[in-house]
């Protein structure tokens, strides 16, 4: 299977090399990128990867089978439209786009049309979330009475990202969105949004929190609260739990080694790994995997349009409750 | 030092064995209630302690020091305040009223005293608690941003309890937003409450819910989350966790032993202590050691009639969102 | 019940305080000790505990049912057989003696007489251990096949005591040795020692080794290690693993409290208990407790005289193999 | 850089995939053996690796850099010769030999040439055990006292494999005399082995022992002691401790997830990784990674000839004390 990728960014080359070096059967025929920097296209040579400066080369190669969209966040969903039309596979990185009418035009586009569309949502591919899934799905220990995830950044980003991010529900917690939708198997019906500004007062300045606690109701009555935070000292910290009628299921960081140091100081372990790259990078590469056995097999995709649109329809839910200071239902955003 | 108690319910009883047990220089001179159980009677004997039924005796008697009020919740106001009068020392269990203007008529009372009256959070006395409090106190590991609170009882109450409880809020969570204060030095701003009927429908009956997650604006500008269950199947469930901007301190359950089993099943671990008794025996000694030692040496309490105040309010506006399905800030409470 | 407690130094002190706060039923009617510090006869005051100084005033208190034989360990033996022909129970600390005979004449005395006698084995008592202890206890888990105990102190005790102590197998591994026996059910048959002077150059100039590990031969087939050191910097090291053909069972060391401090430096958790005194104090109030339970329901002592004599005898022969350099039965231990 | 892989079984595969996904700058040219499998064919097609019979195709490309000795242990030595003289860097399996006069002749050849030569003990690159080694490397944490290691197989060997295995120590614990020679950068001067059938007494009547603890005097004064069962049904078992004049390290085994299940029936965490290909896939990938860099860059390689001889001599001196019952100094052991 051949596989074009549509931006050289950090991202684009993390599914370069997971193809490359991880996926049997699968290659990585082209890459596309109007500005690529000296050092991407060094990486593209040693990975022996064609650079293109247009991604339309990739979308009329008719041998190629799938494209990977990884280009800046406001080329999602045009893109994807036309690699639809082209009658590509699509993986795109999340989230589709920050504009509805932009997603709702993709899914049309996708009625129209066989292909397969993930979005991606890596971290339901991570072992220690699916750990947690395979041990509720299906309901073996009862039904799910609340959901809680932690997710915090090892460091906030630079202002100028934050000023183009979409705010912190749609570039940060949108992961966790969907990770309360994929650990439930249900949807959100309302969100309530606890936002402050605690890090940095540039961060508020730019017209986003850095830090927030959203608490939601989902549709088969079970409650969750996810907390972010743009800066963890001590390393990315991604948890959750699961509680249920017959017990509780929870996962934790990973870290470099197990290693525990007891000195006169006190009982020593190592700090998680560092960011998202350290820590779900294997994810990275069987999320890939998913999509392309999609393809070949004919199967559904793990993450599909919907997952992606939903995850936005709770961001900007979360947006209007932090904007209006009170609770709001879903079915308030128009789609 | 003489200790009276009034109350022979279960709590009167632990305070009883702690203070005949652990407290040196002080002793239980005698405990009152209406209506003595046959074991209860015996129970006193065994311990060597004075059965009454009136508490008057026990307020008459010039030889006693301080009185524990372990009575029913709608007793606690009105004998507080002839405990005072009568020029005891008071501890007494939480709340100290579910009436606003009770409490009011409490703390005016104790302005024209010199009695120390403490109210009965032990929960701040608890070994893993404390270490929380002590790590982030002072600020050695920056400001506070995040407060996170789990705490979820073993099974539900009978249902004739849950009607004259108060609801979760002023029952069981009462216990968290004290510890929100405890764990920060500071007071809630605003609530939230998210709540659900989803152990048993006759709690919902009875006007109550028996799951909630609250999240709360404090007034050093952090945010707190609390999430309660009536029902964890594995066993009292009470952890915390305070996110600092120099890192995070938590702290998970205590266990009957650390022993873990490895078969071909799985990796086994023992369940949390079972409940509050077994979790919190030797906070119970310690909160009334420290209450006799306030009043031995002149020192401050270390939970103030304005602590059970303050808890009360909270639990207020949390009733008040649940009912209005809105964040209530602590100032529409009228006090 | 009424007990004699003779010996008023830091073990003697600990069981009076226990017997006194937390055994139902039971009292200390006296204690005797020829040498009273100033501190212990004001701790004896403050306690209600009469203050002897002759143990023989003990011995012909009609009134008294069992002794607590907490003296030097020289005085152990001929303690011990004064009391049993003075028709008391005995509960005599560890070892009964270095000297074989004297356990011998001990025996003897016990084989006339119906009275209880119990070796303070106060191990065998702690929540964990016994965990262990429950779990293989039966065979549920299958066959013993290895046994693997640490044993560290947190620092080396004074040379002077070092040079009477008896040497690290007398006076500090013959716990293990019995921990080996109790968590086995099984007797031991041969050991080899690996021992060295890595700590303390004075230890060995004394004739004896700070750092030792042992293995062992146990009469139902299994293996057993022990390894001890007489100084672990981070504190008092206590832990324990059964492998079993159905898995393994293994305990740590207990902590002040749970609490884990995350920063950028790393994740950092509580030292162990600091020492016996904090880690077993609950155990030493068990088997006194156990003790006197065994007298006044007839039931068999949980450690008997040959459980004491078997962890000297094991002590005797790893003295040998250090001595010879090779693996001793303990069937070359003449008794 | 150009590999060939002499032998196609287990590891020889491992080593070709990891060096083709994970290794830059490096390929196999091809493998060679005598016995190809269908299997091991398809699976060398769909590798792109061509496969030989004759390995000596293999020494006399003279494209390829460095052979990977993956044969048959009888194999190793001669073919560790053949490709030292065809001027190949040689990664050899462990052992080198169980002759060591065959060991001697490697060590000759190589002082005759200048190619690497590493052995693959591929422990020493997992990232736990690096984790040890690098807080003790350097005396930071003060010297060595006590080295504890624990590995433990999920299951027991076909009886026909434990016949020409070598026994235990030479097929088994190998690895763990390596690993105590790397924590703690010494050698070691004297073992005492306790063995024994506990498992399966076929593998007794063929001439072995399926649990064994070896106690150990290193050079550097420190006491060592290996704990090795042929089955443990919870999963591979592979912990190591170190104890320290300033505390101690330890580090336990990874899991598929550190997901932890909590219910009325207890709290269950995952098992150990299954066995040595899941535990120590990146390790392998590693140490080839390491051996080819010291190629490019002319650097030490890190598991030397010499190392290769000490584990083999600590094996013949272990099955020396097993069978005479008594510690064996290494000085005994003729080379």
């Amino acid at each position: 299977m051949k596989v074009g990728i549509i931006g050289a960014g950090r991202i684009g080359k993390v599914h370069g090399e997971s193809i490359t070096n991880h996926i049997q059967d699968a290659s990585v025929a082209a890459m596309a990128d109007p500005y690529w920097t000296e050092d991407s296209r060094k990486w593209a040579k040693n990975m022996g990867i064609p650079a293109y400066d247009d991604y339309h080369d990739i979308l009329k190669d008719p041998s190629i089978d799938a494209v990977l969209i990884c280009s800046s966040t406001q080329t999602h969903a045009p893109i994807s439209i036309e690699a639809i039309r082209a009658g590509k596979n699509v993986f795109c990185e999340k989230p589709i786009s920050h504009d509805l009418s932009e997603i709702k035009a993709v899914i049309k586009e996708l009625e129209k049309s066989r292909v397969k569309y993930q979005v991606g949502f890596n971290r339901r591919f991570d072992h220690n979330f699916r750990a947690i899934y395979n041990a509720v799905a299906g309901g073996q220990v009862g039904d799910i009475q609340i959901v809680k995830i932690t997710s915090r950044d090892p460091d906030t980003p630079p202002i100028e990202y934050v000023k183009v991010s979409g705010g912190i529900f749609m570039d940060m917690m949108i992961h966790d969105f969907d990770m309360v939708r994929y650990l439930t198997a249900s949807d959100v019906e309302e969100v309530y949004v606890n936002g402050a500004v605690l890090i940095d007062p540039k961060i508020g300045e730019a017209g986003d929190v850095d830090t927030a606690i959203v608490t939601m109701k989902l549709s088969n009555g079970a409650l969750a609260v996810i907390d972010n935070s743009r800066r963890a000292v001590y390393g990315y910290d991604q948890r959750a739990e699961v509680f249920v009628s017959k017990g509780q299921v929870s996962v934790t960081n990973d870290c470099p080694s197990n290693a525990v140091l007891s000195t006169a100081n006190g009982v020593v372990a190592e700090k998680p790994l560092h960011f998202f790259l350290e820590r779900y990078m294997q994810a990275y590469a069987t999320e890939v995997g998913e999509f392309l056995d999609a393809i070949k097999n004919d199967k559904q995709v793990p993450v599909s349009v919907n997952d992606g649109l939903q995850a936005v329809l709770i961001a900007k839910a979360a947006d209007k409750s932090l904007a209006e200071h009170r609770p709001v239902k879903l079915s308030e955003i128009k789609f």
